[in-house]
């Protein structure tokens, strides 16, 4: 499944439509700065390396529908604002805006992606064991990323590798991306995927059945607090409780030097629909109640064992393993 | 809502089917000792208290079809066995059968619960303040006992004294009890409360807006290890590393002092579909993807701050707030 390129002529991007998944592989051709809005906005492109990696080719393919440089400048800042959490949107963003070959920049910015997974799944790698259990959260697989993708990576080149690990699944409501894409991600290259329910990673930790945490991550500050998926903090919690580590994964310019702490983070506040209707479902909670739909959470630096980038596994409290 | 009574010829059960709710109200009548198992079973009827009144007008109305006492004992028997977590099912059922008035026992059971709630619901309400805010887990209101509820009993006592809260109730996957249930009671009350997903309630702890948390509890050991829903241990290792005082709320029939400790406690599992079918509607994980479905968690007694009884608050852990 390539989720996200060029159409032929190169006026309009491809993308398949993550919202569908499991059930349907469906493809979108977007055109318009407000269909490229839309389509992070409403979740079809997910995960904050795709994200970057569809804002690039979102510059370029604007560049050829806008007169000048404020008008493409006026269409990149609203595919921008779609999603104010993660930080790899705007990079991409400035980072096209900034370069004279925007065709080769946007091509760079894939292909650079592309390797920057496999280098974090190979320090990924280094921290786990064949046999280990591991626990995941929302999706940081190849459908948020490139290939491997950043959390997932080391799971998927290990397997690649004849390592067996034992992967649980959280499915990560509202929007389940755990259930919806991470386990069929796994599944479909041959790793032994449970899913579990977001308020069961408890059970499998005091159970003995995890070795390591492994999340993606949407913007790192200065101070390392992490922004990921609404539960991430939750589970750095009970890590730490039972002693296990809590690896995050993510290219480093998902490091955001401009924030502080967590505290500069913006936190997106999603519809109140995404809990009380489920996935496209029937309604399952009274008509009229009021809801609290924060979309991600802040780790603190002091819940996190390592973050690890292209770069390599920056330490930031003793392994717990 | 009345949940459960007798028919007015008094033989059978008309209890209100929960797995409806919120979207419709509807009364189910139920005869033999297969239609009672079924009710348990599938969550027609639920929460623990309501479970043991269930069970004893269920042991009168099989008193009245069955031919003798070992009969009785076998279609009582077969009830007893459908949850195996809820200590106050097995009661029940056996205070029933010591009776020699089976009649008057059922009545003084259900009796005996409304009184029970009532006084749990007092010694709650000394925990806290006007104005406080209160996160909940499943459902530990009217529906799940008789009157006023345990966990949620202080917050409903509470408002009819013209107290404010702010509660925080988490939807508690899989079978979504405090969206559906919970945020039901308490907006029927009029309790200002705020519907989150479970993995939002490390979010609202560390914004400051929790200052205790309320659950129920299906079972508690000698030692004082607590069975309930599961999430409901990730909500005390949230409330440690808060701060934030954690209660919980049982009649003192759900003590059971033949389990040491938890860990002699039989944990349901329940069927895959729950998690990979959401609630009555669509797929929404790959087919054939592997699931673990704990119905339950325990919690350990040091991460209790007081059980609260009918007979009063025990405290286990200096208060934290």
């Amino acid at each position: 499944m390539t989720n996200i390129r060029l159409s032929a002529n190169e006026d309009s991007i491809i993308i398949l439509d993550q919202r569908k998944l499991p059930g349907k592989i469906e493809y979108l051709e977007l055109r318009t700065a407000e269909e490229m809005y839309d389509a992070i906005k409403l979740l079809k492109v997910r995960g904050a390396p795709a994200i970057g990696i569809f804002a690039a080719y979102a510059v370029y393919v604007l560049s050829k529908t806008t007169k000048n440089v404020s008008e493409l400048r006026a269409a990149a800042d609203c595919v921008k604002s779609a999603r104010p959490t993660a930080v790899n949107l705007a990079w991409a963003v400035e980072r096209m805006l900034k370069s004279s070959d925007l065709r080769a920049e946007c091509h760079a910015i894939h292909d650079e992606d592309v390797q920057m997974c496999k280098r974090i799944s190979e320090y990924g790698l280094d921290l786990i064991k064949d046999g280990d259990g591991i626990l995941t959260h929302c999706n940081a697989g190849p459908l948020a990323t490139s290939r491997y993708g950043t959390g997932l990576g080391p799971l998927i080149l290990g397997s690649e590798r004849g390592f067996k690990f034992k992967v649980y699944a959280d499915e990560t409501r509202p929007l389940l991306q755990g259930a919806r894409i991470t386990a069929l991600e796994l599944m479909n290259v041959g790793v032994d995927v449970t899913l579990i329910c977001d308020n069961m990673a408890n059970v499998v930790m005091s159970q003995g059945k995890i070795n390591a945490v492994f999340v993606g991550c949407d913007r790192v500050a200065a101070n390392r607090d992490v922004a990921n998926k609404v539960g991430t903090c939750t589970l750095a919690i009970l890590a730490k409780h039972y002693g296990i580590p809590f690896y995050v994964f993510c290219p480093s310019s998902t490091i955001d030097s401009s924030a502080k702490s967590g505290a500069d983070f913006v936190i997106e506040e999603r519809d109140s629909g995404e809990i009380t209707d489920l996935y496209f479902a029937e309604r399952v909670a009274p008509v009229g109640v009021k809801c609290f739909n924060p979309s991600f959470d802040v780790t603190p630096a002091s819940l996190i064992t390592a973050i690890v980038t292209e770069f390599g596994v920056e330490w930031l409290s003793p392994s717990r393993s």
